[in-house]
């Protein structure tokens, strides 16, 4: 359930960044970035490092709770420990969700609501691991981070066993929290994870489905559910924990949503006409793998000559690298308009995430480090 | 994990049994068992009855509540729906769990305190039946309640998916639940989760180690977190919800703890001298399939030369239906003493369930619904 592909370099866990790390990290994004704009790269790269020294103390002492084998299953997926549980270096992902949740509470409530909001940034980050060691399992992904995934490890039992004791660490640590809007965080955060599953399965569902009988609308509540609830979520709970009006919740949930949405729509287009050498993948993957990403479907549901085009290539099986196929499936995507609506649709998603913040945080200042994610989040080109 | 095997016939749903059904069940109950008391059978099919009647229109609100396909898939397994989607009479088991959570309540806090607790038994019987969706996904079990694993009909992807939005309902449930021990029930409950998955994952990777390398420590402290954890979750989330003190409440898991391991002894005991016109299966089934069941671990961890012959045994692969060297292991594990361990053990542990239960409810007027079905999940034959 949507995953951010750039990865922070492995650290010791809970070690403060180096200037010299902040340095590299800074010309990396504005280099690849290609559009550095106030707001992004250096912000949200400070934003998030100071979450993940936040939050990571709690979180490992969460996974560190685990009985036995389930806990060196959990601690192999998190980066902390190697295969043969000698402490690895950490690479527990970029903590962008722990990120939204704090800087939520910050933003509508101050330093105090910040510090208060850790235990629920913790479930949040715990829930979306989760959800990604079953999303391995189903999806038989075999790398995640750098790494092997923890099925093709342990098995797909353990993965699925590990997977089901975060959730419940997740909510748990929730329900033993005193503070007076953990009881209201739970909820939201277990009803995301029900919305979360719905969109893994309507997408596991969508992939075994003829191309001409997956509907636009429908992909995007998929995309919607399996990576906007969670952002989403995030910042709602984030709010909740700053003691925020219902609508000023409501208005961060759809701000997650939408920025959650505009990432997918970029991740999407960068899955068709990426820069292999900086997304690690081969040219045109997606396509390749057939996949009902939001500009193919776009272009299939558009009519015209180039989507009867497109649906005959997406029907007949691909010749393996079978370079000019690709690029001929790419052209007939961008050729139906694919690639400019997801363009249009992910500046329409974002102008609308900014209306959403401005609603609940009218100062500028104060929403600056939300809008930071929103665009780190978006704007990255690998 | 832990699944009653014996089943109550279909019936609609939320319908109240007729008189004969409840005459039926009495004679059932009578004639396998063998011994009938004062305290077993009977009374334990009302409360049962009775807390199906409680717990089943919240239930199904819940499942019900679920989004398109996962619904679809949980109406399925909790036996509502036919894979068409059509309705179903209705087979979700015994209940046993949310009439422990019921009957704790009402034993320690009288009505008021049974009718409250009814999102507690919910949730609880939510949280069983996500195991027993991922369960069968692990074990490739391909029946369930006499129908074919949900797993087996939607998928693996599907039925994990299922489970994990049963779990989040759980959850759910307590989180939105305005009663003033909900939190302590959810913290209580998600610990319990845990537990039973460091439970599956000790058997499955038990089942794949050579059988001289178990030891009964391990196997009895894997049957407890399988089996005993939930049924002494269920009865201390029931005595939460009385308001009862934390040692009592300590006594009421201990009491549901020792009855499911003794109830598990005597499965197991009967998973190798059962009668297969009782049990549905062939004789021996779990010998057959090398199962480290307790009285196997405990024969083979006794010394002696009916050890040494039951670990030759079972260190050789079977013939299909060979019944003479079925009958033959079972008597190497008789004459080990596993069967009298295990009997021994099973009473014992009874014994300790009654004390626990006579320290937090010492009217045994008030005790004895919770004795009953103590009684009813560890006095069945078949």
């Amino acid at each position: 359930m949507g995953e951010f592909m750039t990865e922070t370099q492995p650290r010791p866990a809970g070690a403060r960044p180096s200037t010299e790390t902040l340095e590299r990290r800074r010309s990396i994004t504005t280099e690849t970035d290609g559009r550095p704009g106030p707001l992004d790269g250096p912000e949200a790269a400070v934003i998030l490092e100071r979450a993940r020294a936040s939050v990571d103390p709690e979180l490992r002492a969460a996974v560190e709770s685990l009985p036995g084998a389930l806990r060196r299953i959990a601690l192999y997926h998190f980066g902390w420990e190697h295969l043969d549980g000698t402490p690895a270096a950490g690479n527990a992902g970029k903590a962008i969700r722990p990120a939204l949740v704090l800087t939520a509470a910050a933003a509508l409530g101050g330093p105090a609501a910040r510090a208060a909001a850790v235990p629920a940034a913790v479930a949040v980050e715990l829930v979306h691991n989760f959800t990604l060691l079953h999303d391995d399992v189903m999806d038989r992904d075999t790398t995640r981070r750098h790494r092997p995934t923890a099925w093709t490890v342990f098995g797909d039992a353990d993965a699925i066993l590990a997977g089901d004791a975060l959730q419940a660490l997740a909510l748990r640590l929730l329900a033993e929290d005193p503070h007076p809007a953990s009881g209201a965080a739970a909820a939201r955060l277990a009803a995301c994870v029900v919305e979360l599953c719905a969109g893994q399965q309507a997408d596991t569902a969508m992939e075994k489905r003829a191309p001409g009988e997956v509907g636009l609308d429908e992909v995007l509540a998929m995309a919607e559910a399996k990576t906007g609830a969670l952002l989403g979520c995030a910042c709602a709970v984030g709010a909740l924990y700053a003691g925020a009006a219902d609508e000023d919740v409501a208005a961060l949930d759809a701000f997650g949503r939408e920025a959650g949405l505009a990432f997918q729509l970029i991740d999407d287009v960068i899955g068709i006409w990426g820069d292999p050498s900086r997304t690690g993948k081969p040219a045109g993957a997606d396509l390749t793998a057939r996949k009902k990403s939001l500009p193919v479907v776009a272009a299939l549901t558009s009519g015209g000559p180039a989507a009867a085009e497109l649906a005959a290539l997406y029907e007949a099986p691909y010749g393996e690298g079978d370079e000019e196929e690709v690029a001929r499936t790419a052209l007939a995507v961008e050729r139906a308009g694919g690639r400019d609506w997801a363009q249009a649709q992910a500046a329409d998603r974002m102008a609308r995430a900014m209306q959403e913040l401005a609603r609940a945080v009218p100062d500028p200042e104060e929403a600056g480090g939300l809008l930071a994610l929103a665009e780190f989040v978006t704007r990255r080109s690998n």
